[in-house]
């Protein structure tokens, strides 16, 4: 019996758990955060990432190392990388981890990316103003998730504000987009070097959280999804990639612009579920295990939608016929992603039928758009 | 966060449970036998039906008890039904434990049975064999499953041969019925008195035990599938029920006899995790918490194969596109259900040629029909 270890333990660990476990494989969990959503299904180590004596009792319980959180230090993977295969391999959490990296990375594969330079110091940041223009988005370069650790720069006064938060971390610039949708490709590749790609899924966000995803995305035709396979296959093979990656996009007049990529399981990815013949959480195991990928192809068009900071009574979503509810067990906070729906309709029609009588139970307001 | 408490703890359970994980629930459960597969996904009570300290603690960790596993003694149920709501009923037990009290049932609610009579003594089986002819069926009237206390009666001579295993036994003497094929149909109820079912399926068993089911069943117009949800319906309001009930069916020239009932998810509703649009074990979670019910829409035609004593190498299983592989983390060991494959496709010659690829991996003689 194959038993994963996985590094965090959160919803996206909890959900390939849930995958793994139909696969008859086992799971452990590390997570700093005592009651974390994997560690209600699975046993959960609890340690610092620097608590050599915790890493080496969760890798002693397992055969094989993943992780379903980019800010693993990759101090961390190396260290388990010397005793365990680790996938996808610590370089790609380097990478990912690092705004500039990420972005730096994508303009050496040849895929387009907003106007970006690094800033150090406020010398910097004025020469990178007068390079990019303004609007841009200044964003530390690290640990940014969910829209924090941004602040968008509108006039050449803005720059004269304090840092505030962002203050004393590298930074990074970033010309500002004028997208006409986000959107974001999933791809896998396992260990044998076979690759699978999902459908472009479209993507709403507000506040800087992901609310959500429809695929596949409205209106996209083969050339964009052959464009989308293509840059995501180029960072795949970059980085010998093993396991799912996430790249966000911008859409811009019919080009596509990187934004950033996650080296996990991704939140928009969430509809392959019940959305696709096989799903993210599925394929990531059977790429890092070797196996052969499933199919990625749709079964549906569909879509999902977070559950942000509160769930509505389970009564209600589940009286919508196609709706599928997925909690995490996370206690309600504020900005707290708690769960999804996938709502799965064979017409883009009776999608947005579906859509609609879910926004009359969840309280989500780009639902009404 | 509602804890669901689940009596045995096979796989049957363990499918239970990664269907409520799904919607955010948490599961205890209580099995005599420490290495049992929901053991592996959920905090596992060891401990004999009888042991009230044991059950207790069960009981204490957990808001509503259901079970997996129809052999659970009456009283069991009965002594947690004092303090916690018990789905289904005990009820439901005391009738589907009793190969006698089940047909007792059928008969009364106008539902076609083979021929049966009550057996105590060699005098009763002899005045039995007059009433209902050669060949019959002589069963033990509980805890038979998988084919396990049964002997078919061909020739008078045989009535002559020593009970062996079945000897000290209450019997029960079934006519042999000439069926064209088993169906077997899976209905719901819910809390709320809302009921739902799914596509007929259709059974292949082997020494006993099922092989494969293909849903919705070949062949079955709108008249018997009215039929069966009719019957079923009559079972369902006739004991009150709350969860899955399926009912397993012999068809003989167009008509339905009910064979016998089991109190909770059923083998042959496996196919329903990937052939539905609301899995057998989701929706029991959903009646039992009396949450509205899900669609049992089939989303193509689906076959599901038992994977029984020797698990395939998992590569070549999901080699085969489409193939869903489930296995419940058990020891291999002859006769013992150590997994199954889903197949669902978009048309019945698409279904026909996946169990085709399937037959190659999986040594499952009946594929081969």
């Amino acid at each position: 019996m194959t038993t994963i270890g996985v590094l965090g333990a959160g919803q996206l660990g909890r959900m390939l758990a849930l995958a793994g476990y139909e696969m008859g494989l086992r799971f452990v969990f590390y997570d700093e955060t005592p009651d974390a959503p994997a560690g209600h299904v699975a046993p959960l180590t609890v340690g610092r990432w620097d608590d050599h004596a915790a890493l080496a009792a969760f890798a002693d319980a397992c055969d094989l190392v993943t992780y379903e959180f980019e800010n693993v230090p990759v101090a961390t993977a190396e260290r388990l990388a010397a005793t365990h295969p680790v996938a996808p391999a610590p370089r790609a959490l380097e990478v990912a981890q690092d705004r500039l990296n990420e972005k730096t990375l994508f303009r050496s594969l040849g895929i387009g990316t907003a106007p970006f330079a690094a800033v150090g110091t406020t010398a910097e940041l004025r020469r990178a103003v007068d390079a990019i223009g303004l609007p841009a988005v200044l964003k530390t370069r690290r640990m940014g998730y969910d829209g924090k650790g941004q602040r968008v720069l509108r006039r050449p006064e803005d720059l004269d504000v304090p840092l505030g938060p962002l203050g004393g971390h590298p930074l990074i610039l970033e010309g500002f987009v004028p997208f006409d949708r986000e959107l974001s490709i999933l791809a896998v590749r396992s260990r044998t070097g076979e690759t699978a790609y999902w459908p472009l899924a479209e993507n709403v966000h507000r506040d800087g959280i992901l609310r959500v995803s429809v695929a596949p995305a409205p209106g996209v035709g083969d050339a964009l999804t052959a464009a989308a396979a293509d840059l995501a296959g180029k960072v795949l093979t970059a980085l010998d990639y093993v396991g799912v990656l996430a790249i966000e996009l911008f859409e811009h007049r019919g080009d596509l612009l990187a934004n950033e990529m996650a080296p996990r399981v991704h939140n928009s990815g969430h509809l392959t579920i019940e959305g696709s013949t096989t799903s993210q959480f599925e394929n990531h195991l059977r790429a890092i295990l070797g196996w052969p990928l499933g199919s990625t192809a749709p079964v549906g068009f569909a879509a999902m939608v977070n559950l942000i900071g509160e769930t509505p009574d389970p009564r209600a979503v589940l009286e919508i016929e196609g709706a599928h509810l997925h909690l995490y067990g996370k206690s309600p906070r504020p900005g707290r992603k708690l769960g999804h729906v996938n709502l799965v309709e064979r017409s883009p029609e009776a999608l947005t039928a579906a859509i609609a009588r879910l926004a009359s139970v969840v309280a989500e307001p780009t639902l009404a758009r």
